[in-house]
């Protein structure tokens, strides 16, 4: 498959209304599409005061109540749904995407760049950048503050990604402007899927800053959402873009000399 | 000193016309800067046919005529001036950038990663991403291509750096919009001097698109010179802006998990 759609759903979740939150995000997703990237931890909402609170609301995976419906919704529809939602495993819980394809297998990925309050909320991702295949190519996952580090989407370009999906809680606002130049210097797909709205949970209130993004291979933006509204974009995404030759003499992977990189 | 004034200076070169060049660019340097960048290849112009015809454009550093030009104009000046230059070094030739300090001293960065066509007429670069004390503060060199790869600029400010000067002459559209995520990413000032106008020495001919930057860790942009005029732009960059503290838990090298990048 050379083309697929693919989209941003970008909500506006209440703290703690699981049920709520998840169905108002499902009846966001486009029809019809490949593949949907919703946003980190869509389903609980993002400011846990402290990790004990995580107790209700961490589940495990692939078998939690989230990532059942999520399996209900791939099935029922044919979209290939990546999430976040809080991992239980075990004593330990992380900040997790999980990909849901439409014949029911899932795969994860464990938030590994933790930002702020989420250091003492969450346990580092464990898990690396690994790649899987999925709506006919290949793709890695991200979580919000990891787009930060550059080497977190060319590992998984250089692992042959070719679709990058993103869920995110954006507060700083640089990401909607950078996601256009990981995807260009890698070139690969990035979608970032944002939230809207704020959260008062704490003594600092957390303003989430929408802009989900769709950016090409070319630096194009394809989508860009509002900063306010729950809403989804969508794109058509021509994968053979994905061309690692910038010019007929430059390679984004093979022209890189790690022996002076520190 | 926590404040240096640093200008980057747009020109627009004639191919070959090596001394006219070389006078209009530095009649451009604003005076009582601390710091002036000037484009890749200032002062020969760009699109070398072959290899061949560097033969009377390339000169060694730091006794080549270019580089003593610059030495007397910083001497004269106060300014330390970054500017790109042919460097031969036996049979060897690099695309260069030098560092020329008031006192006479010179320091130097061979391109690393070499763009399309500049792969049959230059050697790579063989000294890696070395950092340099100047204008009271810790500076790195990149070569216009050099950007595209994070590694780069990420090296560098690994290394201390915290201003970037990036002699250029871009062709490609993405670097002046990507210059504030690389200096965000890695808290660091970037000084992208670009050039401006078109050679057609071969079939094809190069248009350069100018928009020197220069931009803050903040990713803000604080000059973006135009498209076409052959100007200088200057800025006061606040050194404590460098905190490579994002958040008060996110620091934007102790978070890195190498053991997990590719």
């Amino acid at each position: 498959m050379t083309m697929i759609r693919a989209a941003v759903v970008q909500t506006d979740p209440v703290f703690g209304q699981v049920a709520a939150n998840l169905e108002r995000a499902l009846a966001l997703v486009p029809r019809e599409c490949d593949l949907a990237v919703l946003p980190e931890l869509f389903a609980t909402g993002y400011q846990f005061r402290e990790r004990a609170e995580l107790g209700g609301l961490a589940e495990p995976v692939p078998d939690g109540a989230i990532c059942r419906r999520l399996r209900d919704h791939a099935a029922a529809s044919g979209t290939t749904l990546v999430a976040g939602l809080a991992e239980r495993a075990g004593d330990r819980v992380f900040n997790t995407a999980v990909l849901v394809r439409p014949d029911g297998s899932t795969d994860r990925y464990r938030k590994v760049h933790l930002f702020w309050d989420e250091t003492r909320i969450f346990d580092p991702g464990d898990l690396g950048f690994p790649v899987f295949a999925a709506c006919g190519t290949t793709v890695g996952l991200l979580v919000c503050f990891d787009w930060l580090f550059p080497e977190a989407a060319g590992t998984l370009a250089r692992r042959g990604a070719r679709v990058l999906c993103h869920p995110s809680n954006l507060v700083l606002p640089h990401c909607p402007d950078a996601m256009p130049v990981r995807a260009f210097e890698n070139r690969v797909f990035t979608l970032t899927a944002n939230r809207v709205g704020a959260e008062r949970r704490t003594g600092s209130e957390l303003r989430f800053i929408g802009r989900s993004v769709i950016a090409s291979p070319r630096a194009e933006r394809l989508v860009e959402c509002s900063r306010t509204a729950a809403e989804a974009g969508s794109a058509v995404l021509d994968l053979a873009l994905c061309d690692p030759w910038i010019t007929p003499l430059n390679h984004v992977t093979r022209d890189r000399r790690p022996e002076y990189y520190a």
